[in-house]
């Protein structure tokens, strides 16, 4: 398969994305390509400074850059020459078959959109993300693509989130929980209460009803749905708490002993492997048609790479097709705002 | 001023919250006056097993309780001489300046707002919530009192939760921030964006535009708004996610070795006393004519007590002819839905 990559997005391009391409490469098979968009010179040294130069590798120009807080929408449309422009541009032109970026999020989810358009029968892409837990990988859907949500969206999400989880992190029956204030029937706002209707009636779904932002750490579900506005706050709240606790807990120890500190230390180091959300890659933007993959703006070689073998695993499972089987038989029709 | 304290409500009920109740009248002045609502033989013998008799401490008697699990309104319908029921009515009847209860919390906020109404000028209470983090206290509005909320409501959030800031914590210009999911202006959903409108047109504000998940824990704001959905969602994700990464830690530590996990018992002990929501007692709920406080189902003691201190310091500061003040004064109107 060919991956596209944008080679200038995130904080700490082209290094660390090249970095990451070139780690994949091991991995990969034999006939699969990987794509790098950018500067050309700035990649071609890149590449000559780290000493490998592959045929499994190929360099698409693309003379400018979207940067990470500029407006989506008006960069896309000014910068039509940017790596994540093009990027887009050639996964609609059938360039490639997925698309890889740790740049301006936004950018990267309009392109995406607008070019790849959607999967038959999806009405509205989603942005899966695996947060990793006690109870194992949660796929959350949506956290960030869709603002203004249906129910018949969130059904949707939990769809295509179920089938991500089954097919690519291979949970046989994900339990699908959907985001709510409390576990009653009757918790929930009216999207939240309209959603569920929707998902409940569909059996080949494992719905286990309401979850609470709790739970989600707790092994009660494997798939999570919420609209998202919900999804992203939660994304940024996780990451905003765990940092702070890990700051709080530097200070205390270094107040205490230094020799407790250092102690500590590979027990943090431990904690951030397990838990590191870098250790699934990019969050798919799952119902395009194609595969998109979004990563964080810190990513650094690692994430690029996981992301890179979530794109082969996406592929080789043919998501996609399965995601289009599923919504050709379901049933399940809107039920209104 | 005169407290009344759901005997029953709460996993710990009846012990701690009459040991709360105990431990506040020592720092509560002469003619406060504490009410306990609850079946009157159980805090009798309560009172008589603690050893403590004192004239300050009053019974009212309520034979119901409403369970932590029951459907709010039914329960609050069909159990009329329930703690929490008695304890709203005796709020409407002028019988206490405040309540507070650990009980179940839809309950609590539904007798509330059915039995105390208004403050005049509010359309719609909120829940505030303090959290403790690296830059202070941050009052969060609304957590779960309004799930259909409109820009109008978010505003008087602000407004109300800026002169609890203020007045009750202390933080002389608060910095309100609204939820949402990125800094720029043109980032959100329909209702933060009209909210943002309303917020920033009030030069009485310390507005300082779109907070991320993020933010609330890195001292960019004092005050978070956001509609009762997305507050109770990041409310019990915290809690969630604090409970997962101190399970996680513990899980490795042990494993490592148990001479640093006893060495690491005093830094999480520290942790959970300087980051400890239980701190700032219950919730205030915002809004009503009167004054409510909401406390966690897991209260213990020392949340009680603290409870009762906050509600003490809201009554003496005169937060409610605060807020009645202001909105009467403020020439901000709804922008529509």
């Amino acid at each position: 398969m060919r991956i596209a990559i944008d080679a200038m997005g995130g904080d700490h391009a082209p290094e660390e994305i090249i970095k990451g391409a070139l780690e994949a490469i091991t991995l990969l098979d034999k006939d699969d390509e990987l794509i790098l968009i950018g500067i050309q010179d700035c990649i071609e040294s890149q590449l000559s400074v780290m000493g490998r130069s592959t045929s499994a590798i190929s360099i698409v120009h693309a003379p400018d850059i979207i940067g990470m807080d500029e407006p989506p929408v008006e960069a896309l449309r000014n910068k039509r020459k940017s790596s994540i422009a093009v990027m887009a541009k050639m996964a609609a032109k059938d360039q490639t078959d997925a698309v890889i970026s740790a740049g301006n999020t936004g950018a990267c989810v309009a392109g995406c959109q607008l070019r790849m358009r959607n999967l038959e029968g999806v009405i509205r892409p989603g942005i899966a993300v695996v947060l990793p837990t006690l109870g194992g990988p949660v796929t959350m859907c949506d956290v960030g693509a869709n603002v203004a949500c249906k129910p018949i969206n969130l059904y949707q999400y939990s769809v295509m989130a179920s089938l991500y989880s089954r097919h690519v992190l291979g949970i046989e029956r994900p339990r699908v929980g959907i985001m709510s204030i409390g576990g009653e029937e009757s918790k929930g706002n009216i999207l939240v209460k309209n959603a569920r209707e929707l998902i409940k009636s569909d059996q080949g779904l494992n719905f286990v009803g309401n979850i609470e932002g709790r739970d989600i750490f707790d092994g009660q579900c494997d798939v999570a749905i919420c609209e998202g506005f919900v999804g992203n706050v939660v994304l940024k709240l996780t990451e905003g708490l765990v940092n702070m606790i890990f700051k709080a807990i530097k200070h205390e120890l270094l107040q205490a002993s230094l020799k407790l500190a250092m102690g500590f230390k590979p027990i943090m180091t431990q904690i951030y492997k397990k838990y590191d959300y870098h250790e699934y890659g990019g969050a798919p933007l799952l119902g395009v048609n194609g595969k998109a993959f979004i990563c964080h703006g810190s990513s650094k070689s690692r994430t690029i790479k996981n992301a890179i073998m979530a794109a082969k695993k996406f592929h080789t499972v043919k998501l996609n097709a399965h995601i289009v089987d599923y919504l050709s038989k379901s049933s399940v029709r809107s039920n209104g705002d």
